[in-house]
Parts: C-alpha cells; sequence; structure tokens
C-alpha cells in the first residue's frame, strides 16, 4: 500500500500517480522489448516513435500552430537563459528584459554576456501596498526580442495578462506555469521552459520557438543550444535525455486524459483560490500579493511569527505534507501547487494549517 | 519473468541488471519517503545525499586525486565539446585536437567556434594494411590543451596508452570507455564523459577537471557549460538531471561490488577477446582494426557479404541479440560491450554469429 504524502516541491515536483504507476509497471520492460525505455537508443524505430508521440501530444495540448517547433534540450531553463540570446541576438545583439522576481533577474545575467540588455522593473505596488505587475513599459521597438518570466517560483507572482511587445518578439519563462491553463501561443516569438516542474523529471527543457526567429544565431552558439541545429535534428543532434522525454509524454497524455488544458486551469484555480482564501481569512497566515497578480502554482505564505517556522515544517512533514519550506530568498512557507497535485493535497494542507494556528495562535 | 535479452546498443545502453531492478523497487517510494527520488527537491538532504555518495564512489572507483573536481553536468559529450574550449580558451585561444574518428572530428567542430584548433592525424596504417594509433604528434608545445578520443565508438578504435603532452594538459573525451578498465587520472587535466554508455542513462555528463585548469575559462561561457562556477556550487547551480545522477549512483555501487575497475577491466578484456578471436578465425566475419588499436566496449564487424547484413540482424534480434547494426557511417556490425554486458551475452552473440555463418556462408 502506497504510503499517502502529499509533496509541495517547487521543482523537481511530484509527477501524477497513474504517470508514476506505468512507469514502474514498465520500468524493466518497454512495450514487451524486454529492455527499459532508458536502454533503447534515441535512433531507433521504437525510442523515435515514442519522441514523436510527445511532440504531438504537446502541440495539440497547447495548440501550437505549425509555424513553431517543438524542441526537447538539456540544460534546464538557465541553459536557455543562454540559448535565447546566442540565437536571437545574431543579427541586433540588444533586448529588453522585464525583471519581476528571482529568475527574469538571473535570465539578465546570462543575456550580457551576448550583447546588451535593457532591465526594465515589472513591478509596481497598489495603494494598499501590495505587490503587483507593472503593465506598461518603456519597450525598444529596436529591440531583437523581450524577455519576461510569466511566473515567478520564488516570490509566487504570475501575469494574468500577456505583455504587449507589438511587433517586437515575445520571449517567455515558462518554466513554473507551462501547461498550467490555455495559453495563446501564437503570441509568443518564443516559449522555454525547464520540464521539473509541470512537464516531467529535471534534466530536460522544451522550447518553443517561431520558424523566422531560427535564422538569427551568434556564431558562437554551442551546438546543444543552437535552435536551427536542433530543430534540423529532431531535437537528436546529440543523444537527448531520453528517460526524461519519455516520462514528459506520459505526462502530456496524462494531461489529456484530465480534459486537456482548459480542465486543468479551472483545477488549478480553484486549488489556489482554496489556499489564497483561507489564508486571507486567517490573522496567523499572510501573502501579500496583489490578488491578480498571485500564482496559481506556487503559494508563499508566511506565518505571523517566524519562530514558529520550523515547528510547522516539522508537523507538517509528519502530517505528510511535505517540502513546504520557502525559498531562502523570501523566508516563510511555499506549497507548490502544479498540475499533478490535487484538490486533496490542498486540502489536507489547509486543515493542517488550520490545527496548527488554533494551536499556535 | 523476465524476458531474456541482450541489448548491445552503443548509448543510450544497458544497464546492470541488479540496478535496475533496485530503482524499479524504489522507483515511488524512495528510503521510505513516500515519494521518488525524482520527486526530491536538489536542496534537500534527501537528494543532496544522494548526489554526494555517488561523487564519493566514483572519486574511489578511479582513485581521483584531491586537487581535481567532479562535475555532474547536462548537455551530454557535445555539450562538452563546447565546454572544453570555452573553459580552457579564455588566455590562450588556441589547441591541439588528435583526431582518429568520428567523435574526434565532432569536437573539433565546436571548438573552432572559440579559438584556433590544429588538426593532428591519430591514425596510422600498419605493414599489412590495418588502422592503428599513431603514437607520435606535431604538438605545440604552447597551446593551451591537447585533446583526444581514447575510444571512437563508431570506428572501434581504442588506445592502449595515454599520449604524452609534456606539460600541455591533456583532455581526453572518454564518453565510451570511462570506467571499463583503471586509468591514472593524474596524468590528464580533463575528462569528460556523455554518462549514456558506461555509466547511467543518457542526460548526463560527468567532468573531472584539474583544478589549476578553473581559472582560465572566457567571459561568455555560459552557466550551465561554465566548470569554476559549477564547482563553487556543486554542480547544483541549476537543477541537474537528479534522476539520471543517483542511476549513476547506483551503477558505480554495482561496480563496487563487482572488484572495481581492475576486475572489470578484466571481464572486459576477456569479453572482447572472445569476440574479436571469433571474428579472426572466421572466414564469413571481418575487423580490419590492428590488434593494439582494438576497441574492448564496441566492436565492429563485417559480414562477408553486405546483402546479408539485414537477415542477420532479424534473425540476430529474434534470438533476442539487439541492436547490432553498425553507425551508418561505417556500416556493418557493431557489438557495444559496456561493463553491463555479462560475458553470457558475448557467448550467446558468438554462438549466434557462428550458426549464422554455417547456414549462409
Amino acid at each position: 500500500m502506497d504510503k499517502l504524502v502529499y509533496n509541495f516541491s517547487a521543482g523537481p515536483a511530484m509527477l501524477p500517480v497513474e504517470v508514476m504507476k506505468q512507469a514502474q509497471a514498465e520500468f524493466r520492460d518497454f512495450n514487451g522489448l524486454g529492455v527499459s525505455v532508458m536502454e533503447l537508443s534515441h535512433r531507433g524505430a521504437d525510442y523515435m516513435a515514442v519522441a514523436a508521440q510527445a511532440e504531438r501530444d504537446l502541440r495539440e495540448l497547447m495548440q501550437i500552430p505549425d509555424n513553431y517547433k517543438v524542441l526537447f534540450l538539456q540544460g534546464g531553463g538557465r541553459g536557455q537563459f543562454a540559448a535565447v540570446p546566442l540565437n536571437l541576438m545574431g543579427k541586433n545583439a540588444k533586448a529588453d528584459y522585464i525583471v519581476t522576481g528571482q529568475w527574469s533577474k538571473s535570465a539578465v545575467a546570462e543575456a550580457e554576456k551576448v550583447g546588451k540588455v535593457r532591465v526594465l522593473d515589472g513591478l509596481q505596488k497598489t495603494a494598499d501596498g501590495r505587490q503587483a505587475l507593472a503593465t506598461g513599459w518603456d519597450l525598444d521597438p529596436t529591440a531583437a526580442y523581450v524577455h519576461y518570466c510569466p511566473n515567478e517560483t520564488v516570490e509566487g507572482i504570475e501575469y494574468d495578462f500577456i505583455p504587449d511587445t507589438g511587433d517586437v518578439p515575445l520571449v517567455a519563462d515558462m518554466s513554473s506555469t507551462i501547461l498550467s491553463r490555455p495559453v495563446d501561443v501564437s503570441r509568443f516569438g518564443i516559449i522555454y521552459a525547464g520540464a521539473q516542474k509541470n512537464i516531467g523529471p529535471s534534466g530536460l527543457a522544451v522550447v518553443i520557438v517561431r520558424d523566422d526567429l531560427l535564422a538569427q544565431a551568434c556564431p558562437q552558439t554551442p551546438a546543444i543550444l543552437d535552435y536551427a541545429a536542433m530543430a534540423k535534428a529532431d531535437s537528436m543532434l546529440n543523444t537527448p535525455p531520453t528517460y526524461a522525454w519519455y516520462l514528459s509524454g506520459l505526462v502530456f497524455q496524462w494531461l489529456k486524459r484530465q480534459g486537456g488544458l482548459a480542465a486543468i486551469g479551472e483545477r488549478n484555480q480553484a486549488k489556489a483560490e482554496l489556499l489564497y482564501g483561507f489564508v486571507d481569512a486567517s490573522d496567523f497566515y499572510r501573502n501579500d500579493i496583489a490578488p491578480s497578480a498571485r500564482s496559481w502554482m506556487n503559494v508563499p505564505f508566511w506565518l505571523k511569527d517566524d519562530a514558529l517556522n520550523d515547528a510547522f515544517l516539522k508537523e507538517a512533514k509528519a502530517a505528510g505534507l511535505l517540502a513546504l519550506k520557502g525559498h531562502r530568498i523570501v523566508g516563510g512557507m511555499r506549497a507548490s501547487l502544479y498540475n499533478a497535485m490535487p484538490i486533496e493535497g490542498v486540502q489536507a494542507l489547509v486543515s493542517f494549517m488550520d490545527k496548527f494556528a488554533k494551536q499556535h495562535g
């Protein structure tokens, strides 16, 4: 019998239980071949079918237009922090970066190795002092692209709109929000995401890139980060992370069985509202982000007394509620509610938080 | 009951059966935590212990001196083709590359994006026309480093000696030979390897780098390829490929139980000699590489009539002998005999080859 735990890790994060059961069952004998999917040559027909199916399912889920390539690469989101400027700054080495937190800031550092970066503040305060998102920016219409991070995993800040950048291609680090709700891919030049939150295990990055952006790479771009070369080779210029790609494919199929992104989006909203609603109604817990900017995926909250943090984490773990410690930069707690987290997990968390507040309030 | 197959894939390759059984058993519940090792945060104590143990075991197996860092990175061997020049050419942008086949040649292309590369022929013919390794090269004593590939996976050519490069650091792409026999790490500046042959699943690269080589990176080096930054962060500057790292750790423990590299080296030699001996004694099969340059890990062989290739592969597969097709560049057949391949697999292959030759000879 399974031990009942809910894993709120920000990433690597929990994967759907159904997916993990299937992967375990066929771990050493995939499709009756007598070997693991991770022991298959990536050039063989058996693995190629797995890879192609995953791409088809992702295209269907996100309704990716035909003029976009889908790449399965290595190096995670941070690899893409470098890949984006290397692939886009070959002809025009300047870009605008909207910064809203830790991850969009980290992207700037890699872009500055390649070209000229203008940093634009993406945050503003509401009248009542809450953290909100800026809705206008002093964009450079001659920039090669505009980069932003729709969901900041550390701060728990998420866009509920897509920035309008006119004719300048918009590049989004969707690592912690991809597949969490429907999104209009045609509004983006590039969408990329590290897999270890809403896609699959760590070690994989998914890149969705519009065809016309494949012809402006810097000549020094390493092959493993070169979108055009990878697109030409169906992401197999070198040996891809085959097992992570396969597991991601199982997640895509699971998402289709859940009803796709519209259905999962409704569930994610309900999960987030349950937790934020409880926190807002409490005088023991707090979250200071404006409702319009609150993340559905990563919910940071703070206890009224930091001295209780250790007790909270210890008792939560004993109750089967794992990985709730907030990022060291912001402290407090953080519950990551990715697609694989069932509503029952959030209910269990709220119930525990209520009990803890009554005991320690 | 397991289906009995032997998987001769060149990579991703078979993993030890014992390792795969353990990984399957604890796939969804690692150490009683109720979650998979791939669902653990890389920053948590549970996963950090896995990562640290893997490094300790690799250090013990290879007897890696204390003045070398061990890194667990993404991007495979081809990522390191770029990382090596980016990390070593910051102060002196020229290097010598000894080319002996497909992989050492591919490394040149990435290095040429960073600096000046001299290509040195690493091959020579024996008096009887066989392919052998050159033992002297016109090395530049002022080069930043000398790069070579001790085992060419495609051609089946392996060094049985370490080139003497004097004071110039020697860099080795050991992707398909690492851990196959003892090696004196102190003779190298850098050893790197894609994992998917003798270490673990694809998506991981292991880099062993001497401390004094960590201070000469080019400023444009992407963070995910930056050895000094990765060494400082214990390979966790970004989320590492945690599951591949864990599985590699299980392989290292398995290798220790086998008696370490001296014991596994003897077995690998015996496996290779069994197959080469059979091929040499046959007038149906052939291998034209000089005995001193023959790979223990990748054994290419050709049938006397290429028209029989399809029948050979079909009948081999029916007999449970998988992935024997040679690389498209050289044709014929290739049996990869990495550590995980038991002698029984080679015996089964030789027995099948004998039967096939008698039927079709």
